[in-house]
């Protein structure tokens, strides 16, 4: 995998004393590898459930300390990042929470926060921070050998602490996001679980419909949606090849605002599909039109490339 | 832009003696490129009805002669190929047919069939043989200065010879394409259509629609779309910036195949609504599933890199 690597300096000094990870997949094992190369962390503890992670985690030697307990993973923990998936939150938090010392603070990856917001807060110890994060950054691959550090290198990660929460602490979660190159903003959990249904968890779910459409039909063979792929279709694999724990979690937990941004996305296409039964032209050009701006603005704010095809390499044979 | 080129060697002696093209946008330039690129043309003649076109073509150096008048810019044409929207085709047979020499070949290559058919045949006088086209192939640029020689390398191209054709003329064809670096497959044009519904022109639909939608919502502003788009939307906008024109006549001239699959598509957006809706875990881990086999599919026969987020530079500043 040729990823550029932007990312700047190492901290002279690091920034955080101990870092506990919860679940080293593509995210957490992302976090271990920039947090050492940018040297925000003194020592890096990971906590993962599976046996399997565990010996991957420790054969890549991206941590200090690899083990199965929460509790006692978390003892020494400054900063506690929950990478788990959505629906597993609640349960991880109160299995570490009587390990937590006083003053850690408590943050999360989830691509909900509502419901993260939700599980996790119950079972926080008085004196304990919890500020809520959501990386926007990922791939379609899974697993602790997936990850790299500059995951995170230009991606958004948004914060969204709860009123009341020590100014502190969300600084301290600001820098550790900043160190590993992120842009950090903060919103309302409400607020940003309807932006990330519209910008990433709709998008998943139609993307997963399509790919099934395709498979599903009788008279094209799998063997014909594979091949003249290139027409389109291959650019909904990619997401649609995303970790389904994930992402099962993810639509069970932001219900809410992916069936109101669905209920919308069906109205449109019912609109454009109009448009074609009665061959109203006009329309569908107005309508093609008007999305290409949209794509420029992402080239121009640095979120995607310019290249033609996602600057692909023409044959596979490159 | 730094296409990887993997054409081979030019042929010896140029393959054909005049290859008119009509319509130079990024396919019809591309074709130029790689016609001359691999020696299939003794002399290749371009034909384009827009000012702006013909002077970017002379520009470019791609044509030994670029005009405006289509029956006499093809009156020398051994092969002559429509590369202009779907919806002009037509229009253009109609206007070149009187200056096309006995045995000459007519292809095209646009991206529905059925109704090229019907549009082009008419107007063809006794002796002349077509042998319609589709290259699966393009990126979201438009325009002469977009294309590039290597575009069909290794994308399919697919034959629709009506019933009778001289299989002469479609073998000329095949090798014309294959010249290009394509891969070359037949099939009836009612097939090609339903294939293309599924793998281009759905999943077209689709992406243009979910930019508009989210382009829509009042409570999002459009500056947060662009910003976390890296969370899936992105993929979408590529296809969303394909030109206008030439998806409004796909859409128009490929309606019945269109329907049938966007009506599966919702019937199936509505299952997994429906399981959203009633928390049906089991049923959107199941499907979520079986959709990464067909993206493995894609990448192994060459259709699509494995580099995570399609091989994109990790941030734009590099």
């Amino acid at each position: 995998m040729s990823v550029p690597d932007r990312l700047g300096a190492p901290a002279a000094e690091p920034v955080f004393g101990t870092v506990a990870l919860i679940g080293l997949g593509l995210i957490g094992s992302s976090l271990a590898r920039a947090a050492r190369r940018m040297n925000l962390a003194r020592r890096i503890v990971a906590i993962d459930a599976s046996e399997e992670v565990r010996g991957r985690v420790a054969a890549l030697g991206i941590a200090d300390r690899v083990t199965a307990d929460a509790a006692d993973g978390v003892s020494d923990a400054d900063l506690v990042i929950l990478c788990v998936p959505v629906g597993a939150c609640g349960a991880v938090a109160e299995a570490m929470a009587r390990g937590l010392k006083p003053g850690a603070i408590v943050s999360d990856v989830g691509s909900v926060k509502g419901s993260v917001v939700a599980q996790v807060s119950p079972h926080l110890p008085k004196g304990v921070h919890f500020v809520p994060a959501h990386p926007v950054a990922g791939t379609e691959y899974s697993g602790p050998d997936a990850g790299f550090a500059t995951l995170f290198v230009n991606r958004w990660c948004i914060l969204t602490p709860p009123e009341g929460t020590d100014p502190a602490a969300t600084a301290a979660v600001r820098a550790f996001w900043e160190g590993v190159g992120s842009n950090v903003e903060e919103m309302s959990p409400e607020h940003h679980d309807l932006v990330l249904a519209v910008t990433s968890h709709v998008p998943h779910l139609i993307a997963y419909n399509i790919v099934g459409t395709a498979a599903d039909l009788e008279t094209v063979t799998e063997s014909e949606v594979i091949k003249f792929s290139a027409g389109g279709f291959r650019d909904f694999t990619r997401i649609a090849a995303s970790d389904p724990t994930m992402w099962r979690d993810v639509f069970l937990h932001n219900k809410a605002a992916v069936l109101e941004v669905l209920g919308r996305f069906s109205e449109d296409l019912y609109a454009l599909q109009r448009a074609i039964r009665w061959g109203e032209g006009d329309q569908l050009f107005d309508h093609f039109t008007r999305t290409r701006a949209i794509r420029r603005g992402i080239i121009d704010l640095g979120q995607e490339t310019a290249a033609p095809n996602f600057g692909r390499p023409q044959s596979d044979e490159d």
